[in-house]
């Protein structure tokens, strides 16, 4: 079982590597994003109380949370080395590095890079329901905890983080929100999610999301002059 | 009484008027703030907005919404050319020379002026009742409609911009909001309302703007690793 210094221990790892991969990289996204890995070690973070919330509600093993710990907290690692296309694999084979060399049992290191790795896998071309059935129940729960973060009052949030640092005004934001990526990917993330908590935690978080669309719908007036008299 | 075409007349020169002034500031927040003008006629077309909200739901006379409409069209129309702390009594100067200028009757133009000159009251010497009991209906009603676009999820929404522009994280945001000018704003400026549709609806949003805060608590963690285990 994986001990509390030990979640620590791994976490530290991975904010060095976040930083220092953020501040070696060539990639244009990154060097315009001047706080890229504050940002994914947040993500990281919040993936990881997630995951948390689906393990006490599902009364996952000590053995399966400890697998799912470990997997949250090197999901993204590679994010700033390699194509995103790719993260999910590169992140895995850090992460199978990183435990071997601090001597976690080889059945651990297996089960926590096979759950990275799937959580990288390119969601789509095989329906929901199907694609659980294909990942380990650790791989589900990861890839649920990182989905949640981007359903709810979080995704709403660095949407207009972002939509600000473009310079949005607040007219904008409700139909960039409703048509842009942000609530697409909410819509279409939302479908995979397998166990009860993620579920019930998913619907709360884009009920949220809609929500605050139709609030802002209710508050700002999008038109020139709105029909009086 | 104000007709469509008399709103859709006052709106353009306000919005010129707003375009113009915000071009030719030597003031240093509007010259560090390139859409200025966007944002204040934005703001300008909510305030109507909830102004007609508040005017239905009290069942306003035609010749009490004709005033308000103007007023509400006019009420931040010096934004850009004088201290904010007498942009009220700049306003209703403005207003005032503009109705006279179009023909309007003595008793309208003498009704907008003062309900623009009455938004601009500095709130907080004396309390809200009191306050209340000083300002024409009319005053009222304007004030309220001004409240109510810094109370909700377009409050939410401008300071979530506004901390994207300044660079702000996702985890920086809920302390930011909670701790910050946009809460505390909200939270002293819902007292000053007074009617019963307008209360109804400044509850709603405050409601709503809190809510998103404790949705943002729920999800987004603030410390380095949360208690596991």
């Amino acid at each position: 079982m994986i001990t509390k210094d030990q979640v620590l221990e791994i976490g530290s790892f991975v904010k060095d590597y976040l930083k220092e991969s953020a501040a070696s990289s060539d990639q244009e996204w990154v060097q315009s994003f001047p706080r890229a890995a504050d940002h994914h070690w947040q993500h990281t973070l919040n993936v990881l109380a997630n995951a948390e919330k689906i393990l006490e509600g599902e009364g996952a093993s000590e053995e399966q949370a400890s697998v799912v710990r470990a997997a949250a907290l090197l999901h993204d690692v590679s994010m700033f080395t390699c194509d995103h296309s790719i993260h999910g694999r590169v992140s895995s084979e850090i992460a199978e590095e990183y435990l071997r060399k601090h001597g976690y049992p080889d059945a651990f290191v297996q089960k926590v890079s096979k759950a990275v790795a799937e959580h990288g896998t390119d969601l789509g071309p095989i329906p929901p329901d199907e694609q659980g059935e294909l990942f380990s129940w650790e791989g589900k729960v990861l890839l649920e905890a990182d989905i949640l973060d981007k359903l709810g009052a979080s995704a709403v949030t660095n949407a207009l983080l972002y939509l600000g640092k473009q310079g949005c005004l607040s007219h904008e934001v409700s139909r960039d929100l409703a048509a842009g990526s942000a609530f697409e990917r909410a819509d279409f993330f939302r479908d995979y999610i397998w166990t009860t908590t993620g579920r019930k935690l998913a619907e709360e978080r884009f009920s949220f999301f809609l929500a605050f669309l139709a609030r802002l719908k209710e508050e700002v007036v999008d038109v020139e002059i709105p029909t009086v008299g």
